[in-house]
């Protein structure tokens, strides 16, 4: 049985790691770190565990931590772990982090975008990109995983097949995503009140989102050369997901049957994206509570470009449910145990 | 392993025991009944399902059915199963009626409420109210399970005890209850196009709801007299959840240790009855997806009443999940099997 | 002309005291006046009054408003008008108070379920209870109003004319209220996240909200003795609303055209109060953004109670517009001047 | 007084006329056509207009009502009125069609993305497009007006200065736009149920939408030669609002000062049209329930495109409220004669 710890266990990420392994028969939470509520029991801050949970909720001591637990998830903000994380620690214990912290492999890039100095930039080159559809390999081998965004997930994985096998201009690519609120997180803001997202839609972080670096740099790793895009956030009146509408310009003349064939190359065996049918519209319902992500496109002969979509929920595949997958990984297990959670609809 | 079968599987009910059997390790649907959708595939009709499930629908040919699986699931309009049942196919297969057809003892009460003809009253006297946390002990022996509708479910369980125990006058009860909107179904209606019901909130069905004779026909015979309530249903701009709050004068002085000790004396062992502190208001959002009720209670000494309050996800624990658990109960397995769903939040 | 000045401009209710007085042909607003946005334009906290309104915040200096202008708004925390409040200021300016600090007649009432100590108790006999349509002729001489809260105008209204006829034992009167959100104000709380007060309903405050003594001590004048009733207030996902479902036993005997004659009797001519058909249920989305309020009734024989409901926008009768209506009755205006509101739908 | 009829008026569409009529001071609303609802009274579908209109739904006798009425609104579906208008109703009655009927010049474009015969072509010459900010002066002199559709007008004013001013390549133009619910209309259908919208998000149409072409000839005539673009629209669970987010590449070199006084100088003047800060992002919130179009936009140094945003409400500017608009203009009124609505927040 592996034993997991979380480090900022009370933010909607690492709720929902808590909700997913809850139902995993290979690993337990042995560790609800959560400096806010500290000494208080978990189940009182997450009403839904109550008389599943007992443990109380215990402070961020990582050096303890590693020694108590066989993996770590870090669901806390950009910065604090490059600036507690040793390579002492991580050869104790294996390290899946949700934070943005070693996503980025140039730091000045990373110290450009967040406005933060990175604490440890010597350990950025150990990290392996938690993408695990696509780095399932390097992943296997790593002790510390940085697990991506929410957004960059979705909008990576919509775009990938078509970047790596040249068919796309990625230099073209124009990401307009939309997403549900849990992604601004559990954190008191005016801005986040219900009466203030209900009955809206809006773009935010308009050209200076931090996810937009992510994705260039692995569109980039895919094209062979370096990509430069448009990303745009919405904010979305409901809950969870996330729906990405890509749109790039064809290099080459392709047919409606090569671009689904493409698709079912590189994800027709994958247990979690779901390629639908040529033309048909991914929507966040059929994929909230899951760790599925659903993909298609189509093709605009008028204007030689073609619109890729997909979906996730921003909290499973794009948060907890990728981290449990890199977990499962990491530790030789099944990729899919624990995380066969059926889609909750309606 | 048990051979389900599902009558009306494309209704929201339907759908809800589709994705609970799907990870069920004892059973497993061979029959996907639907009037509407024969031959398309189930997953056409709930993209959730998408490479899950590659059955298609079936139609309602209960004959056949019930020599091919070992239960029948009906979640049908009020009257369908009343129309076809009949004690031979009850020798051959065991049926949890998720409809209204055998809840009611009394086939005029039934008759009244209903405004139709009860096609099979011989039958009503064979059926279990399948409300598991009571009748536990008659549900393990019956062949024909009267699952409780959603609202009767949430406002007998929350007031259950207390009427049991004679602290509180049946004949005072005011059930107010709030509803998601899945309560009222998947077919077409203006008054539930989501312009309609979004941003307003409305009571419905006052003093004529259907689900009040069977409320008070429970309490009846936990009361052992006969018992006549108010029962008033809302209709909530959300998809999942009720809420009742039940209002009752009381006839003991009871302090809030006594009323607290007497819910646990009733739930304190039932896995998915949860009694929250005393006086703690329960919220849907804490069960929501999962089997669970939520109760609680407070005392006014000001006005000599008690406030009941439950919260149930409608679809699961008001239909779906109680039908598995009923299954559960019927065919010996575990109570739990299959149903240890952690609530989605948020 | 009459010059307005609002104290608190930037809640929620002050904010649509703003937007009602912008379409107000007598009056004008001077004076913004927001602690927390001092100098900051009005239009950049609701940017809905962009290219409208091209004031700046002012601070909440009573003593020079009370110069400049004729009648002052304060939609301030309970107790900071009490405690800057002084004749002296009424000598020169009217006085419409949307906090609760002047509605309860008993200081000692109010010190207790408000836990603070009342700041000017001397005051309170000179301020008049703002309900319109009950209090008129005093409003009309009166320089001081208590604006009454959201629950407790559609609770007195909807109860009122039955209390006021003998109709019902106003003892047995039960309050079950359905709130939006908007009501929670605009101050940044994780209970009132989008994410969790979406897809959740909730009771709250069960027993102890501070809108129960002031229902009673109005209710006690239509009934002639002292009222004891039960409030429960419950968070609805939408932004406004609220609906009061009402529960009593009835005194008299009483047939459907009884009591919709009296409903007629009290609020036939009235503009704001709207009698619907007997049985009818009000809904909140038919009041939204306007100053009604919808009520009805059903008689229930099976147990001799009543059920009463009323339905209005939260922050127009139920703060902002009733405000101004009374602005317009003390100023002698035609009591409909700038609320001539069609509801908005959908 | 202008006297106006309705053909469609139970639908949102229609009853949003119907909202601001009856706060219009020279128009009155003397014909409410609904073939549906014939005979019964108006405030009785649209229950928000209780004790305010006692008029009941007539039929839609377009001859008839020429005769009766200054102006006739057409709220109805697409090829109804083409195939009924005629130059001899036309020399009677002024009309303002909220169909798509006489949008587009080129019939057979018409023909080919609606997928119906145009019952009147010749009569398509005679309409002019009633987009009022653009087309003010030909607005003046018609006698049918093809009022714009909601997501065309949010696409078009939000693109328009910078085509006309060929600051961007039209060509490249991509559109992805959010609309609430209402957009889809009052007519029951499953998948704008409540609950299959809400907790949902979704693209449709892709690539297909009819509002495609009535873009791209608006635009060509801005540009001076033919318009493709790529317009994708999406479905979002709120009731009210279209956000547009439009993506361009530069043709020339420009500063953010000049974009933004290129806004300036088109709408500047405009009292519907809103120009935010440069690079402010429009919400759909700060404009519901009003008639503004607010609009902004921000360049991309990296990519050398722009990113232009534009946030109306889908049913007043982008329907009922420009259609009184058009007759404002069209009757020689001040244009904001009746729309100066404040919008309702929250």
């Amino acid at each position: 049985m592996i034993k997991a710890g979380i480090i900022g266990a009370t933010g909607y990420a690492g709720a929902e790691i808590v909700r997913i392994l809850q139902n995993h028969p290979e690993a337990q939470i042995t560790w609800y770190g959560s400096k806010s509520y500290i000494d208080q029991k978990y189940a009182d801050v997450y009403r839904n565990f109550f008389e599943v949970i007992e443990d109380k909720c215990l402070d961020d001591n990582i050096e303890k931590l590693a020694d108590e637990v066989d993996v770590i998830f870090t669901a806390t903000p950009q910065g604090y772990l490059a600036g507690i994380l040793t390579p002492q620690i991580l050869d104790r214990v294996k390290v899946i982090d949700l934070s943005a912290d070693y996503r980025i492999k140039d730091v000045e890039v990373y110290e450009k975008w967040y406005g933060i100095r990175h604490g440890s930039p010597d350990l950025i080159k150990d990290a392996v990109y938690g993408l695990c559809e696509i780095n399932r390999d390097l992943i296997k081998n790593t002790r510390l995983v940085a697990n991506p965004g929410c957004y960059t997930t979705c909008s990576i994985l919509t775009a990938y097949p078509l970047v790596k096998e040249g068919v796309i201009d990625p230099n073209t690519l124009i990401v307009d995503a939309k997403s549900g609120t849990s992604g601004a997180g559990r954190s008191a803001k005016t801005a986040n009140l219900f009466c203030e997202v209900n009955e809206n839609v809006k773009a935010y972080g308009v050209l200076t989102h931090r996810h937009t670096p992510e994705i260039e740099e692995q569109l980039s790793y895919a094209s062979g050369s370096p990509v430069t895009i448009i990303f745009t956030p919405h904010l979305i009146p409901m809950n969870r997901g996330i729906l990405v509408t890509e749109y790039a310009s064809l290099k080459k003349d392709v047919t409606p049957e090569q671009v689904h064939d493409i698709y079912e190359k590189y994800y027709g065996k994958e247990k979690f994206i779901r390629v639908l049918g040529y033309g048909e519209c991914p929507e966040t319902r059929w994929v909230e509570g899951s760790n599925y992500t659903d993909i298609s496109c189509k093709i605009d002969e008028r204007t030689g470009r073609i619109v890729m979509m997909g979906a996730l929920d921003n909290i499973v595949k794009g948060a907890a449910g990728q981290a449990v997958q890199n977990m499962n990984i990491m530790f030789g297990l099944p990729e899919e145990t624990g995380l066969e959670l059926m889609p909750l609809f309606p």
